[in-house]
């Protein structure tokens, strides 16, 4: 027994002195995965000049965290820690999963120190750490709800219990702070617990479920962090699902869970859409390893499968509120979303993953159409009210909210908006990627070692021009692969002035390779011209109606900005010749925007004086009056007080 | 205190000689209920010639009944009660509200027994009221879930707890069977618990709460069975929601159970869709007695409210899943519509109490509407799968099963079956109401006394002709009540061969006021050609989609009917010059049915090859080809296995 553990001991100083450096890592870290094709670079490598996201993320630290801690604070969060360690002698208080909201909250403000040093947060976090820490019992299990009474219940419950979610959250919290500052200290104490797992469950000890799958990815970062293989396999046995003969698991439960079979046997997305999206991401990241082709394989499908038939036009996903759930196929009503800024958040750490091992740019516009929509709408413009759910037509629900004692989507957004600077930008074999624009300086290098900056400067999304700058330390030939979003039909793209690249394809990485030389400029220009999206017949709540789209944004109309005032939901868009729009820059209206005003009409009469039902041909036949309707960014809904609002607005040919 | 007693006994005996006797009561007993109209006819007044129902009925009789018992019987319900009788050493089985289902099942017997004597039902009955009795306690209090270790909770989580509920149906079932046979052994038991709650419950007394209201119309009918006049003071209590404060209640509480507050200050419908008609029918009821004109002013807002905004075209109510819920004004989806069969089956009962309150036909288009549809679909041809949920779309779902763990809804089915004769016809100050079509004699009396029988010849719904031969036992000027259905949009009448009543009016009863001799003879033409029908374009779903109606028919397509075989979903219908139905008479198919063919046109590719999202002219230009539309009856469908289904066509004008 002596003799093991001195093994263990060297193993551990090996892996450790194996492991990659904490400072170079970057929101994942593919550094050494052999089956990433992008490798993303540190936070702190890259500096956010102003712009679209830079007033988000101010916001972000100087509001929504401090404000959040406080909130957690004043709910228990942290006393139930206290009352563990015996320093406060309080009920437990909230949910069984509140443990993970603090942790999470723990890792929004790493992020935040990756980018910069904020000694009030640095403190906080080590002031937390202490209090966690001391709740931890010396097997290493750590759990504030399964303690006390409830402690001969620990994982007797998982497909409810959370256990493994939670330490899932804590260990991402603690590699964010170790990737931030290099204390280990979190880490070590999340390590202690995921020893433990490892050490008492597997398919000859007891058996372990994720019910909640988010270990599985905070594993692979663990192993990426630590060079341990033992969580790495730890990952691969909670998605290969074989316990669920031993746990008794249904149908329905291994269908909501997204977990409890081979996650390799999966054909669609069902369930719980937040699991179903972190069982995704963590898949991902195994693939990301391991390169076992069976991953990949499904992946794909569960992709394809999102795509074409479940996600909304906002990145959301999760159809219903019955089970937060994931819908059929072209089950997406507007009023009725779910749409959880947790599973569009889940949906964009995907997307992310999946652009890492890919280096396609699909990932990324799916990434994109999440962030600037179905994930920047679940924080108001003040930062201190949230969306839990994320619909895309309103009828005046009070849809933001200080709290929610279910509050892991707050400081998900709040992670979220401190990581972005780290999206930027990744590395591949053959140069720089540009996965994201917004005005910023990458200081970062080659993956031969070359440094290089990139300077990058544009008020996408409001406009569509975007100037970089590229300074290698020397001359030296590599690609700059430049991502041509999706929805710009007609793309510029010059270097130096002269036309460069070939012709940009929409939803592609345009690949401009040459010898770069200090100060080469960049230049491309996005086709940010307003469009009218339609949806596949097959979407039922969509039929005859439009969205409107320009650049990223998705824009909705709100009851606020009807000039006269008949009901929202009885106006149309009028398509037809000289049917445009007319842009209007307000950078004092919701912080800023660009309105969209395009003609409309409105029925002369209130709808609702209409019967139910009635035949064919004696229904709709009002008058109709024209009027302007005015378009907001659907992010920016419901920041004015609850409101009627549609994305998905009726058209009509004009009369 | 001894003298309160006596003259509490004193008027109870008085009240009894009033009670009025059991043999002449219809499904509601309105006869001396000072509020109502109309006046049901017994059950057994009415004999069913062969038809649309009297096959429904067969199967309900010989199929249905029996081998629900035996379902009872096997899952433990029946068993519930031995164990606490101490006849049978067994655990507790089911949900806590399963006493229920057995007391439907009863009155489902009962109701057969009110038509036609079935000893074998009888004695079922009666072996069942000794079981049930056996386990009742001395106090009168009758449970099986809240019995043993739980019985010191009784009363104590009244808003999930079912007490009052379960016995609401104890009361129906045993007030259905007393007026079958005149045996009041189950009714007596049932009054002890009523006069338990009574005694204890009240404004001065422990707080008593209807969390599932059920019990507020078994009481009147208690009353209006009894004469005791505490049982309808006891309704007015459940009804008049005073407890909310001694109770603790959330406005989500007092939302959902549609309970807890005064019903009065109620402006819509909302909250759990059965909660919320039985509510409304226990509100009639009590209005019924009272008069009490803010009880008919809030019927009135809920009823306008039901039809202009929350009630499916089956007449199925609830839009969700979630809490099994009402949703909000026009949120009225297909595929996800929860519908419950117990909802439809609350909304029939509870425009039969409107009917009977008002003499308004449009309360009896209501039930017709919900009757021959959300309410048909739910029993299987056979007659031994139900449904809970009764969507009006499908994607191959198994919606038919034999069992449910919360059964409510099959011997809910059953006893609304059992009771249709007692629904044909009705009589009133002026004369007698002709409420609905189906071959059937009449033996019963105008309320002065004249003996009278009516004897209706039809093959509605499939054919629109009537013929009525009136036959009072002397000649008599009285008026015969004949409903215009508000589907028949020119309806002949005429009696005797000549023209009469003046101009048949849509939606109203045509009073045919005359000396009636006997064997005169009325004839009735309405207009069941098949219409196309569209909601209000506020309903989302619906847009650019159009329903069938034929009679009080609703239609729906089966993948099963596609002559080629495009997904059901890629097909639409051809409206415009020359796009008519065709009716095709089939009684060999589903039961007998007329069924409809339409041009329609299918989708030349998969609709679901397109993208989910695209710039408004990309999709949807996918060449149609023609094709030949099969349209069934809604209830017939899912009768030949799980399969694709829709109400609400797509239709485009004829290229």
């Amino acid at each position: 027994m002596a003799r093991a553990l001195v093994i263990l001991g060297f193993a551990c100083v090996l892996a450790a002195a194996e492991a990659p450096d904490w400072h170079n890592a970057g929101i994942v870290d593919t550094r050494h995965s052999p089956y990433a094709k992008l490798h993303p670079v540190p936070v702190r490598a890259v500096h956010m000049r102003e712009g679209f996201w830079t007033s988000r993320m101010r916001v972000n630290v100087e509001r929504s965290i401090p404000t959040m801690l406080d909130l957690l604070e004043q709910h228990g969060v942290v006393d139930n820690f206290r009352r563990l360690a015996g320093t406060k002698n309080v009920p437990r208080r909230g949910p069984l999963f509140t443990d993970s909201d603090l942790y999470k909250w723990i890792e929004a403000a790493a992020f935040v120190l990756q980018s910069e040093d904020r000694p009030r947060l640095r403190a906080a976090i080590g002031r937390l750490t202490d209090e966690i820490l001391a709740a931890q019992e010396p097997s290493g299990y750590l759990n504030t709800y399964w303690s006390g009474e409830r402690a001969s219940q620990r994982f007797t419950e998982q497909t409810r219990g959370h256990e493994l979610y939670c330490l899932g959250h804590l260990l991402q919290g603690a590699i964010a702070y170790y990737r931030a500052t290099g204390d280990r200290k979190l880490l070590d104490g999340g390590m202690r617990f995921a020893d433990y797992l490892a050490a008492n469950f597997g398919p000859q000890k007891r058996p372990a479920l994720t019910g909640h799958p988010e270990l599985e990815m905070a594993l692979v970062e663990l192993y990426r962090t630590t060079g341990q293989r033992r969580y790495l396999d730890f990952a691969g046995y909670l998605l290969s699902g074989v316990e669920r003969q031993r746990l008794h698991l249904t149908d329905r439960d291994v269908q909501y869970m997204f977990s409890g079979i081979p996650f390799t046997s999966r054909t669609r997305l069902e369930g719980h859409a937040v699991r179903a999206m972190y069982a995704s991401c963590g898949a991902t990241d195994y693939y990301l390893e391991t390169g076992d082709p069976a991953y990949r394989h499904t992946l794909e499908t569960l992709w394809q499968d999102l795509v074409r038939h479940k996600m909304y036009i906002t990145g959301g996903v999760g159809s219903r509120a019955a089970g937060e759930a994931i819908g059929e196929d072209y089950e997406l009503p507007n009023a009725q979303a779910y749409g959880e800024s947790c599973a569009a958040i889940g949906n964009m750490m995907w997307n992310w993953r999946l652009l890492l091992a890919s280096g396609e740019a699909r990932f990324a516009d799916v990434m994109e159409r999440a962030l600037y929509n179905g994930i920047n709408s679940g924080m108001s413009l003040d930062g201190t009210l949230y969306c839990y759910r994320n619909p895309l037509e309103s009828n005046r629900e009070q849809i933001r909210n200080p709290w929610y004692d279910t509050t892991c989507c707050p400081p998900n957004l709040e992670r979220t908006l401190a990581q972005l600077p780290g999206y930027l930008y990744s590395t591949g074999a053959r140069g720089v990627y540009v996965n994201f624009y917004h005005g910023s300086e990458l200081d970062w290098r080659l993956e031969n070692g070359t440094p290089v900056k990139l300077s990058q400067q544009t008020e996408y999304p409001w406009k569509g021009s975007v100037r970089l700058s590229v300074s290698p330390a020397k001359a030296e030939e590599f690609s700059l692969f430049v991502r041509i979003p999706r929805w710009s039909a007609a793309t510029r793209v010059s270097v130096n002035g002269s036309a460069a690249g070939g012709q940009p394809v929409p939803g592609e990485y345009l690949e401009l390779r040459r010898v770069w030389r200090p100060g080469d400029i960049v230049t491309l220009a996005f086709d940010v011209r307003p469009r009218l999206i339609q949806s596949n017949p097959l979407v039922r709540e969509n039929t005859g109606r439009v969205a409107v789209q320009r650049g990223p944004l998705i824009y909705c109309l709100e009851q606020a900005d009807l000039a006269s005032a008949p009901p929202l939901f009885d106006v149309a868009l009028t398509t037809g010749p000289g049917a445009g729009f007319r842009e209007e820059d307000r950078p004092d209206f919701l912080g800023g925007v660009v309105l969209l005003r395009h003609p409309g009409m409105a029925s002369a009469k209130p709808l609702s004086d209409d019967p139910l039902y009635d035949l064919l041909g004696n229904l709709g036949d009002n008058p109709w009056k024209p009027l302007e309707l005015t378009f907001i960014p659907y992010y920016a809904w419901a920041n004015r007080g609850p409101d009627r609002m549609e994305v998905w607005v009726p058209y009509a040919p004009k009369p």
